[in-house]
């Protein structure tokens, strides 16, 4: 092994170790992948059996049995929504999605997500928390995995919501297309 | 210094620079670890002077001074709770936990917690931040640590929560054992 | 090349690549950063036109127009504040700030934050991910960037919160030095 290719390859480690600060979100490959839906049924002072949420804090002159006006602005909804591994409401759960969303905008339809996925199958055990904003009229929007416990422990990434179903204000389905980037 | 050597030590340095992305938790040691309690008295209409919390919100029909019915689905509280070294309430504080904590299941006993040490202490000095779902039924669960200040300048880690004791629903007290996992 | 410039040279690598495990916050340099200004309206019953944040939560007693006594303690804010390059409010807004703010203690002012900067200018593209504790009477408090998407996809760091001005319960606006340590 000679000089030149002792040299080579310290420039090959220290591209491969430096940190990435020049490159785009494209150049990036994830090292693990899921694709998950939940499954959010908000109460609505009819449906406590079914409901899988509810409003827990309104603005000003809003109750808690119909999201607000001005676009929901300022409601605050707590959630234990089962999540499948298709698109179907009746499959089998593999985990569920608990925290909260915020309505937070009152010229459109954006809300402000805290959660975890809590997942519990043959497949993968261990919790995935995310945040981050979700304007719900935007296709897709990208939101930060931050953490994970168990199979996910350390892991990091983001995560694709898109709104795959919604029935009216009761029902929505969101497609979660989730990219780790940081595995362990 | 001859070529194998070489080739030797190369091998090592790929293997610990690479991203850790074929292991299990268990492979994994700490940077840093911590072992903390924190205490809640939770207002519930009479004790004023000594709550460090209060509900301040809660799903249709229930109120502000009495934890929810069905598990406390959709209690948000909020919390300013002294964290101590030791299991003992009366122990010097060397912080606050200071955040939120969400009831988001209607059938077993499982918060959503944000929230943040605040250490100040003369062994510390700086803030943790957590998020996490926390069952609380079961003996030990495991939150994320996603970001650090001060002492703990961009800390990432797990920590694992225990109930140490709880008086009802007023009073509980959490053991927090943080692992870091990156240190800065 | 002979054998000791090699030794130097992986001597030199295995420093930059390991873990920082020893250092101070001083010592590390950031590989990007921002400056950005926030600025908030609290609805107080009469500003509806221009409130940009809402009190959605309250501890037993008090309202949602008026913050609660006990230095607000149990309030919860939903906010969507515009972002502006200088500090000046009638700036053409580089993006939204959007999530909620709590105050967190009953004897001075603090709030807990979870919250995301949606930037949509010439410049960036993409948000940021912030959550931390915030005791607005000290000058310059420190919170964690937790993950980003878009421009920011991944990026952590610390972003520095100071109180640039506010008029009375209504108005405040927030300086946010952004630091990320962790670009990609």
């Amino acid at each position: 092994m000679g000089a030149k290719s002792c040299i080579i390859i310290f420039f090959f480690m220290v591209l491969a170790t430096s940190s990435p600060s020049t490159g785009r979100k494209k150049q990036y490959k994830s090292c693990k992948e899921l694709l998950l839906y939940f499954h959010d049924v908000i109460y609505n002072g009819k449906n406590k059996e079914n409901a899988t949420s509810a409003i827990v804090a309104a603005p000003e002159g809003a109750n808690l049995t119909i999201l607000a006006g001005n676009f929901h602005f300022g409601n605050i909804a707590v959630f234990d929504d089962p999540i499948t591994l298709d698109n179907n409401f009746h499959s089998k759960p593999v985990g569920r999605a608990q925290g909260m969303y915020i309505y937070d905008t009152k010229n459109t339809y954006t809300s402000w997500l805290g959660f975890t996925f809590v997942l519990n199958s043959t497949d993968y055990q261990g919790t995935i928390n995310f945040i981050g904003a979700d304007p719900i009229m935007i296709k897709t929007r990208d939101i930060s995995v931050v953490g994970g416990t168990g199979d996910f422990f350390m892991h990091r990434g983001v995560a694709t919501l898109m709104t795959d179903a919604f029935e009216g204000d009761v029902y929505f389905r969101l497609r979660v297309d989730i990219k780790f980037y940081e595995c362990w």
